[in-house]
């Protein structure tokens, strides 16, 4: 089973919704990741934190089996975000954000890390990002998520990330801003023409879509809508979740051919649902492998439709 | 095959889109739902149309087998409605509506018409609905469309209506405004109380929900995606269509049991994502059983899955 590089974001998280807060709870985009990605495959992370990350932490991410040598102890605070949410519970409002550690983050890897075939790079500069995959010396497989601050203020660098970049997975939105195309099949055909064979666009309550590139300009779509959650209680990390639930099966399985791929999105739909349940990792914390399968199943069971086979309709036009 | 009774409206519209635009175009919930469902089982129309019905309109219903007994001919003009969408084609902004002979239309069923067993009650005061329904002898599946309108200014009506339902088919921005509920599994547990067994919810471009209450208060889901188009030109009567080809189908075998339910939702939505390809009704106009039984496939394809068999994580938490 090879394992996982991801190099993003741990970050202390202050979030309102309407069904309660956290203060100062573990979160961060890698975190996220890392600790789904962690069910399914060996995870290393690679990061920074402040003076001020707790013990506690510290070992509750190497109780899930997260190689934790390149998280680097720097001097400083550790990175703060403060967020809301609405009754609209798919958009966050920003209320504060202190990169502290993260300003000067410039990640150099390790051998061990640099020998890496699965690589995650999350949410960070995509000159970073560029920097960091450019140490791996022969990745395999390498997805990559951004956002409106970069695309907008660094739309040139990303592209030539994305150059370098297998999968993209980003939310409905921001496939919107960064191919300036409304409609999700043209945004995918820019995409894929930039480097990325395969776009996966994760869409909060509506599920998610992906979309890969194959022979002859033509697409091939899989589809799932989100399992329906009686009570949501905080989606923040839903999508780094969701990310660490598709990148950790794949790595878990060493294969990344388009049946593998659809799963994936499946076990990070599964991930997702699990971790807005609960604030911050908390639902993370006490899931198990059993709970994992059987939502894997009940996701089939709310999708699959019997073929037409016995009928025919009277009268044909 | 048992045919389908349908109440709703014939009208001619004026739509629209940054694609172009349709004036008097041959249009109402009525039409869009009985041309749809004519691919699959017969069809009796039940509406009123004005002295200024166009003869080839009445020829084009009759050519798709739809039975036109019960479409009565007025003094005054047919039901006007004009709208305008942005690039945003989830949202129709409505710029006029005239009801015409709409205003006075109160059906009385002919005998045939009262032995129905299938029946639509499209998208009308829902005391008329509750009349015509009245007027069936043994309805063996009722389903019912509603919108705002009637949410807002008839409630109470519509709740008596709804008694009488076994599905309710409505997008997810009415399910929220009748229910008073975010929550869709909260919305549907409401409307299960209220009467119907059966709760569809349409989202546009994010595909469909299915709500079926079971026993011990518990509820079967099924969601899919909508099928993925690079060009939409027009959505109006998207709505429509989908229930068109929902009811059609299940009137076509004649069954409503849960597995005949999923592949009706899926052929619901194989009916609108055709129905959007062209202005008006004119993409049904040539559409053929064989590219219809195509699409269901193809749904099959972007939204099928495999199990997990042949691979277990090397650790468990």
């Amino acid at each position: 089973m090879p394992p996982i590089l991801v190099i993003g974001s741990v970050a202390y998280d202050t979030v309102k919704t309407p069904f309660g807060e956290a203060s100062e709870a573990l979160g961060g985009s890698a975190t996220y990741f890392s600790v789904s990605a962690s069910f399914f495959a060996r995870v290393s992370l690679v990061a920074a934190v402040g003076r001020d990350f707790k013990e506690q932490d510290w070992r509750f991410l190497e109780g899930r089996n997260i190689d934790l040598c390149g998280l680097e102890r720097a001097d400083g605070r550790t990175f703060r975000w403060a967020g809301e949410y609405g009754y609209d519970l798919n958009d966050a409002r920003t209320l504060d954000t202190q990169l502290n550690v993260l300003a000067d983050f410039r990640p150099k890897l390790m051998d061990a890390h640099r020998a890496m075939e699965f690589v995650f790079l999350g949410n960070l500069d995509p000159k970073i990002q560029r920097e960091v995959l450019g140490q791996v010396r022969k990745p395999r497989l390498v997805a990559c998520d951004t956002m409106n601050y970069w695309i907008n203020g660094h739309f040139n660098a990303l592209l030539e990330t994305l150059k370098l970049v297998d999968i993209l997975i980003i939310n409905d939105a921001e496939a919107r801003q960064l191919t300036r195309e409304s409609n999700l099949i043209r945004a995918a055909r820019k995409i894929h023409g930039w480097g990325p064979t395969t776009l996966v666009v994760k869409r909060g309550e509506y599920g998610a879509l992906m979309f890969q590139r194959n022979g002859q300009g033509r697409i091939s779509v899989f589809g799932t809508p989100a399992y329906p959650l009686e009570d949501i209680f905080d989606p923040t990390g839903a999508g780094d979740t969701f990310a660490g639930g598709f990148m950790g099966y794949l790595a878990g399985i060493g294969k990344a051919d388009w049946s593998s791929l659809r799963q994936a999105v499946v076990f990070g739909s599964v991930m997702a649902s699990f971790n807005v349940e609960k604030f911050s990792l908390d639902r993370l914390r006490t899931l198990t492998f059993t709970e994992i399968e059987l939502r894997y199943k009940e996701f089939k069971e709310m999708t699959r439709f019997d073929d037409v086979v016995e009928w025919q309709p009277s009268w044909r036009v």
